[in-house]
């Protein structure tokens, strides 16, 4: 039941995609040094090197300048820059069915193996997903590669929100989330500050909520092509729609959707979070959220629930009123839940899974058994880790991955030296944690400095979430992240440097 | 002796440097509000805005959609992008010289005065480097301009050690620069990491000490292409090459410059700062400097003289034996000002000032009374300023501007906060304070994150230090540094956001 995909091809336009010999790199040896892994980031699982790898010379190496494979249907083809090196790259999918034209999903199968043996190099993966992680390395030398994440949900939040993301910037961030194997796009595309999707359904809610009408909108042609996009590096697109906070946005397109706050017995003109007492909030919901069930194909939808604030709940009478008809006394939290619970059971309708910041578990939200509890508040997130795996559910992290606090230095560390199940559980809990997210807020990121305060510190958490448990040596993740850090510039992206150094080819191939 | 220099021209080609109509700010008015000064960046001494400007229509504006001047010999040329709204922009430079073919210096005359007034906008200066003041705004109101700086050196150091600069990565920062009023270009072109600078007398040094002989150097060319640029935008460039410390670089292509440090009785194979008791020391740095006097034509020069560690000096023997000679005791700060003194005298026989880092001026060095001395310590920088004012010094301002120094949020409002004349001395020593510069040290920085991490963090201080001293309202300055943000994004410099928000034309044009 072999399934022989694809074979190599040589192709003119490699240039753009070039990569070095390892020999450039070891020009800048007194400022870090070789990992007998070479630039291989994240660590793959099980790694065979030959002994003599380091002493072979170009001519007797096995060594491929650049290859980048898709798989898919449309796309049979492999680029191999110097077939002189190595003649062939065979690319088998084991399994009857490839999952070429699927999704990848929260169960896909990333499993891949690299045999590179002289003329000949064979990656065998179950699924197109395993392939797909096969294909980011250039091969210096002879090596087995047994290779498979650690956890399955390795996240990337970017935030289009607080500023709007060009779609070129999302496309050459998500084919940088390939190079370091994540595998979820986690796109906080409204809030606050701009609602720029533009829905079918009800597109007055970007016409009023963006920054721009028709200029700082992703139109529906717009979320295809990033769903494509990320399909063909094997990533999710999971979009989040954060309800009942945070959608002053929504609220200037769709009118009676906010609650209007009161000063003394007078509305006064602002407006609070989602009113959660009109039957016309749940009609609206149903309605937009069937939209988007239709237009992003993943399982899951994430639907926020953080940092409600319940100043202009209780201010208005009318919310006072329903209180005191729930008998939910003065406790607001009973009011989120309600609302929160509604919105459930209508995104439950659509048949998606949800996820949902860790708030909405803390308040004691009845929740659907898959659901995925997302924890980011700083303090106490193991304390948090533990309780949310202790009631049965599925987690991700990102508390220690809040990529938008910079400081001084060498701070990928940091997010590298964290373990995600340092909580105390049970064996069972821990299985729960099925992998976490970088988040790279946008109240001081744009297009002008995403990408280079994104990369290569997320790398950091993406070799945490793929490796295995015990690749924790600081001073050889430094020696291999310089070098994988030169790759991403090699290849156009401005990965910001790590420490005084240099790269042989500089930023823009200056 | 009026010198009417040149006259309006509408090109075609203004495209790229188009500027928009302060309408479409008004539509970002949810986020920040208009100042009463528009974009103004840094706010000029004195302006006179029309009652009546904020009523005009386009129909009846005096407005230039884009306008940019070279007034130097090479390139008399003005744009005007819509000439139907302002007829003629003079511009008259009204000194018998203009300086059009000289080099700004610290003496420099750069005020200016623009009065717009249908049809014709009149900038007049008295020397060109005013002129050049007057040309970095669009005008959207009637308005009567009469600016001067409040300091003579505003500077930023850029660092080309610890990471490569590309040419056009220091071409794009003078521009902005420019746009900020900066007039010193203070580039520390080498350090201990590499030496990129190409000797025409000692090319070994970069050929050993560059990241790369070829691809990381800057040739005569270069270099004279950067002062040349620089010149043009009224900005003075100011190397430094920084001794007797942070030489490691200097040391590969130049045998027996650095000390060589010992172990117990034997040579380590390491190296220290540079030997100061070598006649071979002096006379290669005689050289060096007569070179480096012919190549940068500013008046100054850097010559660094800070964080010299002694423990290799201490640990050479022969360098104890002259500390004997010379009746040091074991004060290594005399044997430090030995050196320094030696090289005072060899940079002053080329005719050149020079500028030295705090230390070398607290180690009680003698310096010539035009010294400059630079303060950029962090901790008691007022004191350290009273104190060399109260010696009678010049002296700039750093301490409180480390750019490399990196935090979440708005810390641009930090350094605006600063108030470099904050110190206790008399008003004869505040006039020795003739500026500041904003550092941005490379270890972390390159061409990948170099633009949007300095602008427009370096904008405030540029503001500091060419406004008034009682401009410190830091909500008015918000409300304009958001508009000239959004200017310097449109002219295709990716400066980083301020906060939530969007410019009408974001970067890179999408």
């Amino acid at each position: 039941m072999l399934k022989f995909v694809s074979l190599l091809l040589a192709l003119s336009f490699c240039q753009g995609l070039q990569h070095n010999n390892i020999d450039d790199y070891v020009e800048a040896e007194p400022v870090f040094e070789a990992s007998k892994y070479g630039s291989l980031w994240p660590l793959p699982q099980k790694v065979q090197i030959s002994e003599v790898s380091f002493k072979l010379t170009s001519s007797t190496a096995v060594f491929i300048s650049c290859f980048y494979i898709y798989l898919f249907k449309s796309l049979h083809i492999i680029y191999i820059c110097d077939p002189s090196d190595l003649s062939e790259l065979q690319v088998w999918i084991t399994s009857p069915d490839s999952e070429c034209d699927g999704y990848p999903s929260v169960t896909s199968d990333e499993s891949y193996e690299l045999t590179v043996n002289q003329p000949v190099a064979v990656l065998k993966a179950p699924k197109v997903w395993g392939a797909l992680h096969g294909r980011i390395y250039s091969i210096y030398f002879l090596s087995i590669i047994n290779d498979f994440p650690r956890f399955q949900h390795r996240g990337i939040l970017l935030d289009s929100s607080r500023h709007f993301l060009p779609i070129k910037v999302i496309l050459a961030n998500l084919e940088t989330m390939a190079m370091n194997k994540f595998n979820v796009f986690h796109w906080h595309i409204v809030d606050d500050q701009s609602f720029p999707y533009l829905s079918r359904t009800f597109p007055q809610l970007s016409e009023q909520g963006a920054y721009h009408p028709y200029t700082h909108v992703y139109t529906p042609a717009d979320v295809k092509m990033v769903i494509e996009f990320a399909r063909l590096r094997g990533i999710r697109v999971i979009p989040e729609f954060d309800t009942p906070g945070h959608t002053q946005s929504w609220g200037k397109g769709q009118k009676d959707l906010l609650t209007p706050c009161y000063s003394g017995s007078k509305p006064s003109g602002s407006f609070g979070p989602v009113n959660p007492i009109l039957n016309t909030t749940y009609d609206f919901m149903a309605q937009f959220f069937t939209e988007i069930s239709t237009v992003f194909p993943d399982g899951y939808v994430h639907l926020g629930g953080d940092e409600v604030d319940f100043t202009c709940w209780k201010s208005n009478p009318d919310i006072q009123k329903f209180m005191e008809q729930q008998h939910f006394g003065d406790d607001y939290r009973k009011l989120e839940s309600f609302y929160i619970q509604k919105l459930l059971d209508i995104v439950t309708s659509t048949k998606k899974g949800y996820l949902i910041w860790q708030e909405v578990f803390d308040n004691g939200v009845k929740l659907k058994p898959d659901t995925v509890v997302h924890v980011w508040i700083g303090g106490g997130s193991d304390k948090e880790m533990s309780s949310v795996t202790a009631a049965g559910y599925t987690t991700i992290l990102s508390a220690p991955w809040y990529l938008d606090y910079i400081s001084y230095g060498q701070d990928w560390q940091k997010y590298y030296k964290v373990e995600p199940l340092n909580f105390e559980g049970t064996d069972e809990q821990k299985k729960l944690v099925i992998g976490g997210e970088a988040c790279l807020w946008g109240e001081y990121v744009d297009a002008t400095n995403l990408t280079p305060r994104l990369w290569p510190r997320a790398s950091a958490v993406a070799e945490r979430l793929w490796s295995a448990k015990d690749v924790t040596d600081i001073g050889d993740a430094f020696n291999r992240l310089s070098l994988h850090r030169c790759r991403m510039v090699e290849r156009g992206i401005p990965a910001e440097p790590l420490f005084s150094s240099y790269c042989p080819h500089e930023y823009k191939g200056v």
